[in-house]
């Protein structure tokens, strides 16, 4: 179906993600292809697309320009992208444009416009009540009437394989409150949605028409330092045990390419109200794996998850987060939030697995609850399209590297 | 002084403020003096910023460029454009470059990266607990520690000037939970900085050094939807009750022009963490008027009130945000909080104002509470710089002039 060479486990010729490498000079925006880059920078440069889009949209070393198009204009450069690798007749011209994945840096694929966290796993919204609010009812009365969520920041999210400061922060302890370096920090398995076509001020996005603005999918850790977190949000949310760093995976595999993991999402009781009804529900079969890589250890399974299970889904959530009018931006990104589902083997957050650090997790034979200097954790992720066949989203990866600098 | 007509009330040498302009075609950075706006990008494409700044730095059509060089830089351009419009050798070359301001459109003078909102009054802080939490503290336990914050929607900042929809949203009823616009529609008088000169990663501004990220001031009214805001914010804070507007004033006034405003803020108790002290404490002496236009009745003003009665500096809120670790990037903005005095006059937002809906306001002889459809809120600033001289910050205004077409 390609001319290109795919050795198993590499990128196959469906899935076709997107990313931003260079190899010592500009960033440029290339599709991954087995194991190899395209350099579209360089395809358009050399009238590759022609008569399909203008070269400038492929040529911004970011995905923001192509992301401001339409669907339309989505749909003719990925079925472009695929003639130019699957009909030998394009080999002398494609091949000179591939480059080894090994050979290349990866960058942050696109600028992020503003970045939404949703709260939409039942179960994570649910742990967390029990956890944090052992008096009260578990889910707040919010909660089953909207897709709960709040804005993190957008300047901090980081490509895979960026390290991670352990961040400082202010922290309530038997000594009082004190500044210093967080002794809880975690991470959250999530699902993100890197959203384009741009929708005017005033519009509410319905949720049979939220498809035209998921442009492709990605896997979210948000790092989280629940110490700083726990002291500072009261009553505004979370701030800054949230803001220092979040961490997407460096390929967003568009949506044409897990359209076939379709699945019913579990049923919403009550019925959720009109703007936020779904003539034809959907959530994604997309499984997720964590592990917990320790110098000299053998790396840990942390979790075994999937975005199937999330109460509120990704049409939804677009159309509440314009129900007030907000216009979608190109590069706009949202979350899912936690994905943690019923058993604790699938919980997304180390504060769920640990019971808030009551029960500790075992490496080599040692107790631990969060997460140590010089830790490593690896998020993967694949699609399940039926069949037994799979669309890897990839990994997200990032080692708790470096000490901050701070006092 | 200056060699430019300056009538009363008008923009003296000392302001400078940057905007951005269009006369019909492509959008320039201006500066405004007397009636009129400079043509930067006109100034530097003719070479007038030769030996000063690289011409592409004024011919962005946005401050942005600026804002992510130094404030040596910034200094040098400020210095420079004082100078030409001084000299009246300059002003052959330079009387051709000012456009009457009330020939220009003015747009949103840069673009934002990150917005954060504080809760730096602690007037405003305890009036919004004693009505929202009743039987508890009306101060959070944290904040008298950390200057609280939260991430707004950098996306939805507008220009001064622009009509502002009022939003729809699931709003808690005696009849139970619905989708309706919201009832309960207000304002929020706050100072915004605009910031640059952009830090590391993993870098802590300290508080002494925080002058050197801050660009200068903007007024900002920060809409918000009481009753949308009230069921959305927890346990994550607020979301769409913000999000769908924030105003600010088109001019950005630099630092430099408000230096002469600095008074020593209120005292602080118990004192802060070490990185949150100031050596050399600095609050702006910034008097702001607030008023409520509606047709056919006589503006009612709704407040006056000083960001010189914050708890918490804008230095101390700079480095609180960076204390994780996280790096300012140009255009990033940060917003004081909503400014409450002492007395009800100095309230800065209806909820506060009407206690809540409680306690009418008298417009046209009929009571009033909330923001009805039609109503502008008109918010004027200017410094005082000691000896009765004031520098303005201009105005932002806002009419509630579009009906959502939402269902």
């Amino acid at each position: 179906m390609t001319w290109v060479e795919i050795g198993p486990g590499e990128w196959p010729i469906g899935a076709l993600p997107y990313g931003v490498f260079s190899t010592g000079g500009n960033r440029h925006l290339g599709v991954a292809i087995g194991r190899w880059v395209l350099d579209l920078h360089r395809a358009a440069n050399v009238g590759l697309f022609k008569g399909v889009v203008e070269p400038d949209v492929l040529m911004g070393g970011s995905l923001n320009p192509l992301l401001a198009r339409t669907p339309r204009v989505w749909d003719g450069v990925r079925e472009h992208i695929t003639e130019l690798l699957s009909d030998p007749i394009h080999e002398p011209k494609v091949s000179p444009l591939l480059t080894e994945l090994r050979d290349v840096q990866l960058h942050l694929s696109w600028q992020v416009g503003d970045f939404v966290d949703f709260y939409g796993s039942l179960q994570h919204a649910e742990n967390l009540g029990r956890m944090l609010r052992p008096d009260s009812e578990p889910l707040m009365s919010n909660w089953r009437h909207i897709p709960v969520a709040y804005h993190e920041r957008a300047g901090t999210v980081v490509v895979s394989g960026t390290d991670i400061r352990r961040p400082h922060g202010m922290v309530e302890t038997a000594d009082g409150v004190r500044f210093a370096p967080s002794q809880r920090l975690d991470i959250e398995i999530e699902l993100g949605f890197v959203l384009g076509n741009p929708s005017d001020p005033g519009t509410l996005i319905r949720t049979a028409s939220a498809h035209e603005h998921l442009f492709g999918v990605v896997v979210v850790n948000d790092w989280s330092a629940r110490d700083i977190q726990a002291f500072e949000s009261r009553p505004l949310g979370p701030f800054l045990g949230k803001s220092f760093a979040t961490s997407v995976s460096a390929w967003v595999l568009p949506m044409a390419a897990v359209e076939a993991a379709r699945v019913p999402p579990p049923p919403q009781e009550p019925e959720p109200a009109p703007h936020l009804r779904l003539a034809d529900p959907w959530a994604l079969d997309i499984g997720f794996d964590a592990w917990l890589k320790r110098e000299g250890e053998t790396p840990l399974r942390l979790s075994t998850t999937n975005a199937s299970t999330l109460y509120w889904t990704a049409p939804q959530q677009i159309a509440h987060l314009t129900s007030n009018g907000t216009p979608i931006r190109a590069g706009d990104l949202i979350a899912t939030g936690t994905i943690s589902g019923d058993d604790p083997g699938s919980y997304g957050s180390l504060i769920e697995i640990t019971g808030n650090g009551a029960s500790a997790i075992q490496i080599g034979g040692r107790d631990s609850t969060f997460l140590e200097d010089g830790d490593e954790i690896v998020i993967t992720a694949a699609a399940h399209l039926g069949g037994g066949s799979t669309a890897s989203l990839g990994e997200v990866r990032g080692r708790v590297g470096m000490i901050s600098p701070l006092p």
